[in-house]
């Protein structure tokens, strides 16, 4: 369980797979070095080329008794399918990253790699939670209202993708582990949830999700809010919402679609700047929200939810910044006790068989 | 089919439910009573409480010849549930105008009223298209590219949920619906026409998106540009897109949302006259884009497809322009032979047995 097998005095440890994302190693190395700098409370394994990692690392300033390194020559690429790598690839970077962790080595994975391997290693290495039968990614969406004692823009939906049906217990496993992770993460004590449906009232949607909606109802562990519609991603009415990953992954590229139709308009630096010297701060500061919510990307990663120990998927595109942001969510997930409130909560759903809703 | 019936001689004739709408028949009046003026070329059956429907007439200049009305006093709310409705209240406006056509008095239906009643309607009294096993609610889509002859700032989305699930052949009679409605409407040759999934890969996305992709290939009839993600709703990479209707009312009230939180910039027209004044025209244009994409709705309705005749589905709150274009787009539809040409695509489409894809 995350927090469980954290020894008292090692510092939490983040295995962070330097490998894989869009620019290389060297965003990876120096959100590393910048940490190791500000964050003395935990520690860094960069896994990776060790020829490559060395003297990226070398050229920074950091602090040596903060990072470690784990060599391995190999990783997996975007291009890669991230089936057959498991198997031709063994020694990949992210494989071993989820490695370490399964040996207690580490407490936690970070990745800007390719997310279908990321998932599999971790179901390779590190095992499930007992009771989920499926892990789920998570991704944070920009909303109108604001969640949590931060006061996020951010709401979480989850599956976005691990895989693409779900039964009505798979949801409900959905809905815990989204809860325990809101409540991680944005110090919110009770996240409210609700499930994906075509209307608000309990007998809306195919049978996965009615079915789903009659358990969480019963089910005390989870603050249920029942269904939500489409207009509510946007507006962000709750702090979780689940669905399966084939919706979950239509809707997260269908806000990232908008995102990019809208920055043309929030692009313009010189025009907001002219617009709030002649007093039009309205349409100013609507510019500037819309272009916050276009960077919801960077806080932090997606988390794929159901394993043993928490592991963060970074962008691909991520840059120092944003893998550095993953990482302090990745220690923060791991001192939590997500894990053992994520078992306890599975183990009160009722194990129905339902298997004939699946595809 | 549409076409079909038209009788040489007696103009395209529509039958307008006026009662079912948010604003009331004073809307349908009104918009029967401008067309009666401005278009020649086709017949309003008024259907509703004459008692109502002659007095706001009587306020009106209207052309008394190209009106007439047929009395009922019942009608179905947007509060009725649209099944036990078919059978409480026979003779609802929405009802008689379905018969209407089905008698071959009237060539199409246009309501503003309850949507699962005209969809439930229309099944009970106009029959589908042979070969089609599920209707489905079309619904066009803001998108930054444009599309057909008409330069259109839409494409088609379809089902938007006159079902939740479909399968693969399901899928594949809704994509011959959509193009053979896009070429219609919007005088577009040869439409192009996509499945929603969560990639380009035709492996990609649950088994019935897979089948119908599969099936789509081979089919000459549609102008099949296989899968797009979610990023290319917005965007407006094709035509028509075909997705289920749960997955299709989801994306289009996410949309609606969005718009709502959008609409907060857009409104100060203040602003955007100051703007253009100022010469930034790419901010002041950017903003009425979005604008005019927030006024998707008023293009005409949602036609509701797989029916012998054309109906047209006007948003309930729909004013009389709304309901206006909603009429012209049923008369060239019933005029159009799409009718004949979905039923001649349909019946190539392997009858497989499939349904252990649905839920």
């Amino acid at each position: 369980m995350p927090g469980a097998t954290v020894t008292p005095g090692r510092p939490t440890t983040i295995a962070l797979d330097c490998m894989g994302g869009d620019h290389g190693p060297v965003e990876a190395v120096e959100a590393a070095a910048q940490l190791s700098l500000s964050r003395p409370d935990f520690h860094l394994i960069l896994v990776g080329d060790v020829n490559e990692l060395g003297p990226l690392l070398d050229e920074r300033e950091y602090e040596p008794g903060r990072i470690s390194f784990r060599h391995t020559p190999d990783w997996i690429t975007m291009e890669d399918s991230p089936r057959t790598a498991m198997d031709d690839k063994p020694e990949a970077s992210v494989l071993v990253a989820c490695h370490l962790v399964a040996d207690g080595r580490a407490d936690a994975v970070v990745t800007a790699g390719n997310t279908g391997a990321a998932i599999l290693a971790a179901a390779r290495k590190m095992g499930r939670i007992p009771g989920v039968r499926r892990a789920a990614l998570a991704a944070v969406t920009p909303t109108e209202q604001t969640h949590g004692p931060n006061e996020d823009p951010f709401a979480l939906l989850l599956d976005v993708g691990a895989t693409l049906t779900a039964s009505a217990r798979d949801l409900v496993t959905f809905a815990i582990m989204g809860s325990a992770y809101a409540e991680a993460i944005s110090n919110n004590p009770r996240p409210s949830v609700a499930l994906l449906s075509n209307g608000t009232e309990a007998h809306k949607g195919p049978p996965e999700v009615v079915g789903a909606h009659e358990m969480l109802a019963e089910l005390s562990e989870v603050n249920f809010a029942g269904n939500v519609e489409g207009l509510d991603i946007p507006r962000g009415s709750v702090d979780v919402v689940v669905t399966s990953g084939f919706l979950g992954n239509v809707v997260l590229k269908m806000l990232e679609g908008i995102g990019e139709v809208i920055s043309e308009l929030a692009k313009d630096a010189y025009a907001r700047r002219f617009l709030w010297r002649f007093g039009l701060t309205m349409l100013s500061s609507g510019l500037r929200q819309i272009q916050q919510a276009l960077d919801w990307e960077q806080y932090g990663g997606a988390p794929i939810l159901g394993f043993s120990q928490p592991i963060i998927k970074a962008h691909g595109r991520s840059k120092a910044r944003a893998i550095g942001n993953a990482c302090k969510v990745a220690v923060k997930a791991a001192r939590s006790d997500m894990g053992r409130v994520i078992e306890r909560a599975v183990a009160k759903v009722p194990s129905v068989e339902e298997e004939g809703t699946q595809a």
